[in-house]
């Protein structure tokens, strides 16, 4: 892997997609907290939403330090995330759970793989930002009590699991036609196909790690 | 006014109401932040969630310190507060204001008052969590800014305000029938009639100033 010098373009897709997608994620989250079966996950889906604001603020705050509007900066993921969450809406609690496991899973990945072509500051950021493993964890927790209880649950979230990662991928394909700045610094950082290959590769196995972490194939 | 002896029930009560009110004030208004019209006005929404989730991990946090289980204390409240936020669902952005703007407004001067009667590390814990006026200012700065720029706002909100008031009114009523504790500390801490039907009429006035504040009606 190559380091390429700090690609300012791709900063700030960088510093916006993941903004905007914590905004998101919160919102998200806020809104399945209300599908919650007891007050007491309620309150902690509505404490993980709270945390994802606390990024939101840390992204955008690191945006304005480096002169970037951030919302000139999340504008044009504002588009594809809608798309991508108009079309994967859950229809109950644990649906809620698996894409935030699913979906959140696959974009932390990604986003850590980009996060390593940029600059210093921006990609400890972008690390930290991406560390937490809680919301993970407490999916985890409750998915599989689930299945346990619920015959079918599992072939469900199954399928499920599967459209998620599809409409996902539909959109990052058009915010990969759309955004020069990543697919650029992707395609510089990056020293050939074979790495690039390798990189999706590794999306997909930590992908299919997470689905057999449920009992589930992926 | 009398100063009662601190009241366990009355205070698990008031904790108790306070964190679910909290809670779905979170939610809330993450969820109205879907509706802003810009990126802008949406994070700041965002943003009054993330605080009333604070809010309520501080209340929690003291019901916890007091040897009251949170989740015990907020039940009763669950289902008049559902009727009251299935009954009054915004419509629009707007709506989403008045009502976070004269809901909260009406609440905050209600609890205010029945914190003044119980022991102080309750009161000021409450009069604290209570006391931030940014969502208002921000409630009353956009909601001027929507009636000057769309004919027709101000009509449609003054009636929304006080259908508010009047579902706000039929589950406060609920409440106090169900809930000895609240009612008998108001009794108690209050010398006689009058001075309960002083603390009305200073709620309901302050109601009227916040219309007035946006040029309505109460």
């Amino acid at each position: 892997m190559r380091t390429p010098p700090a690609d300012r373009e791709a900063t700030a897709d960088l510093l916006g997609v993941l903004a905007y997608g914590e905004l998101v994620a919160f919102e998200r989250l806020a809104g399945d907290a209300r599908l919650a079966p007891s007050l007491g996950d309620r309150s902690a889906l509505a404490g993980f939403a709270a945390r994802e604001y606390g990024d939101f603020v840390r992204l955008t705050d690191h945006l304005g330090a480096l002169g970037i509007d951030a919302e000139w900066a999340m504008g044009p993921f504002v588009a594809p995330m809608t798309a991508f969450h108009d079309s994967t809406r859950p229809s109950d609690w644990w649906e809620g759970l698996m894409k935030a496991y699913v979906g959140d899973g696959i974009a932390t990945d990604f986003y850590r793989e980009v996060a390593a072509l940029l600059e210093p500051a921006t990609r400890d950021l972008v690390v930290d930002v991406l560390g937490g493993t809680e919301l993970e964890e407490f999916c985890v927790d409750r998915l599989r009590a689930g299945m346990g209880a619920e015959p079918g649950l599992a072939g469900r979230l199954a399928l499920w699991g599967r459209r998620l990662v599809g409409e996902a991928m539909t959109q990052a394909q058009h915010v990969a036609v759309e955004r020069d700045g990543l697919t650029r610094l992707l395609v510089a950082g990056l020293s050939d196909v074979e790495e690039i290959s390798r990189l999706l590769t590794g999306v997909t196995d930590r992908h299919q790690e997470r689905m057999a972490a449920l009992g589930l194939s992926g």
